[in-house]
């Protein structure tokens, strides 16, 4: 049996993760669940999982939450070290990094150190902090297991050794405006950029997707995972989201994992590793299908282009990018820009920046901190000034 | 160093195995070059390949090669006992298997005996004495490295566990006739048939794809390659040939192995196994490309699921199957029956034999000899009555 603590088990990937939890047949237990405020849902989680503790990151909640779990023998932390503490515990073997955005980079660190697994499903870590995060976790031999559908499945398709592989094909449905040039995507309204074709997720990663930030993100997370030079992955565009990646290896064969568009899929496989649990889960039926494929518009969608540039140039840049990303379609997803304004923010932070390497977890946190204030000015600027982003 | 002997090396699998071999720089050695009569090829094979041994089914083959190949150092052996001994030479590794019919039987049965590797090409082989190959190689412990595409991308999507395998898929391209009805087949003439739409094969294995009978041959080769129940394995038509076959796990997981029609991989990938070597073979280019499936049509291509009836009954009934379609598709390429008297004249012949079960060798060469036998005379008296088959 495995002992989990789930980070934001309220969001998408963790109400998901809870679900593969009640069909793993007692193979996985929980010590904690970990969430930002969402208090009606972590009282719902916890009476029906019985966790041993529940985090809230903020006080009001943790308060709340206390209040209405009295009855229960659960005990009920809050903030970062609350955070930490539900994932070095002792009894905790794997850690499932579902938090959105750069706080799970604190946590996620805190969790190698102690030597626990993690179920990476949190790509901004990965990204704001690649060369800590994967240098911290080689020094402990600590395994690093891929929640994304398309790490999944280069990990399934990955053999033992390494040395083999010519590429890594990350594929990518190209969200709701696969096909449409600049001129129509600054008609793109919210309401439309949260309808995925695919996929039913969080909103910032559904408004990633539409962006093909997310697969920029996804590059990157790849790129550190996999120790892959940029040069080594190319993203292929694939509207049915079948393949959920492949790999080619050096003697022209090309390994692919295939699937329905089930995030508790990878989710089960990260937790299951290194076998498989049988499920009930409905399987892929290919009869009568098409796939198709096509090279990335790279004019009409910047950020794929920028988050190459901004992952080969390393160092800071990453965490800035993903830091003004988060500013920027948060703004978007209250109205306060326009949708081709996201991407307008996030290059005019990272040109701004100041590179640093050799960072720490405090150059990491610095730069981020001053991407997002830079990025919020931006937008306050140009609100004032009526621009039109 | 890997030290080889080629059965068939004249053959459309033959002469690509030794194309992989001149790509191998350095790692592949030849032993030993094994033709039926292709006196002139194997000549020039011989001269640019220099093996130890050469050999040659026909007596009288043998004896002009060894005429023509008087100035060089290399043994010309004939017949069956030439071809034991030079695949049980101490010094040989690996046998790679490309005769094409049930005349690799006994050869392949003495390599697993000699401990030898096997690069298996002859499906035939599988087909006709399955259980008594697949129990020789158990009990020395020997490696059957599969060598048709869709076998080898199986073997590529094997994870160390069986036990998690829901399914497998064999993909087929349907072959020219995808498509068709019956009535339309009855029109099909003998340059038709041998026009297959991917891959460029020997004559009696493209009138096999035409007909669906090599899918159902390679049902019965996956049951014994990878122990898997009949109910375990699916066909599904894939017109385009680019997804090779395919693994389900039992957690919905689908591992596939994609790669151009180029025989050479599954090839290089048996000689190199467990690693993979570089190759400047073309690769896989999926941008532009469309991607289909579709339900096999049972209706129209009776083969395959005859196939499924005769591997499912198993005993001898498979190499009667097998040896009646050598004779019938033979009849075919010589004119003598129509497209769909193959089928007829399988079916007859397996619904006349009396299946024996715990076979020999001695029953299996007994029940293919007899099934031969029969399907001539099914040839002759239909030509005779000028019955249109």
């Amino acid at each position: 049996m495995k002992t989990l603590t789930i980070l934001g088990s309220t969001g998408s990937i963790g109400r998901q993760t809870l679900d593969v939890v009640s069909h793993a047949e007692g193979r996985l237990k929980i010590h904690a669940l970990v969430a930002e405020k969402s208090v009606q849902l972590m009282e719902e989680q916890a009476r029906l999982y019985r966790p041993e503790v529940v985090v809230m990151m903020e006080e009001t909640a943790a308060r709340e939450l206390r209040g209405r779990l009295r009855d229960l023998p659960i005990r009920v932390d809050q903030g970062m070290e609350g955070i930490i503490n539900s994932v070095i515990a002792q009894q905790v073997d794997t850690v499932v990094t579902a938090l959105s955005g750069r706080v799970g980079l604190e946590p996620t660190l805190a969790a190698i150190d102690a030597g626990k697994t993690i179920a990476l499903a949190n790509k901004e870590t990965l990204v704001a902090g690649g060369d800590l995060v994967m240098s911290s976790a080689r020094k402990v031999n600590c395994k690093i297991l891929p929640v994304d559908s398309e790490h999944s499945a280069i990990f399934q398709c990955l053999e033992e050794s390494s040395e083999t592989i010519e590429k890594i094909i990350l594929t990518a449905s190209g969200g709701p405006f696969f096909g449409w040039n600049k001129e129509k995507l600054a008609t793109v309204t919210l309401e439309k950029a949260l309808c995925h074709p695919n996929w039913d997720m969080g909103a910032k990663i559904t408004i990633d997707s539409s962006t093909m930030m997310n697969k920029g993100l996804e590059v990157i997370e790849a790129h550190y995972l996999f120790n892959m030079e940029y040069d080594g992955i190319e993203v292929l565009i694939h509207p049915q989201s079948v393949i959920h990646s492949m790999v080619e290896y050096h003697d022209g064969s090309v390994l692919a994992q295939l699937g329905r568009p089930d995030m508790r899929l990878p989710i089960q496989y990260a937790l299951s590793y290194p076998t498989r649990w049988k499920n009930p889960f409905e399987r892929l039926n290919l009869r009568g299908k098409t796939l198709t494929f096509h090279e990335p518009d790279l004019d009409a969608f910047p950020a794929l282009a920028l988050a190459y540039h901004v992952g080969r140039r390393g160092g800071t840049l990453p965490a800035v990018m993903n830091a003004a990303n988060e500013i920027a379609v948060s703004a978007f997803l209250h109205e306060q820009v326009s949708y081709l304004g996201i991407q307008e923010i996030v290059e005019k932070v990272c040109s701004e920046h100041h590179v640093l390497d050799n960072m720490d977890l405090g150059s990491i946190l610095d730069a981020d901190t001053w991407a997002r204030r830079r990025a919020e000015e931006l937008i306050s600027i140009f609100q004032d000034h009526k621009f039109d982003i």
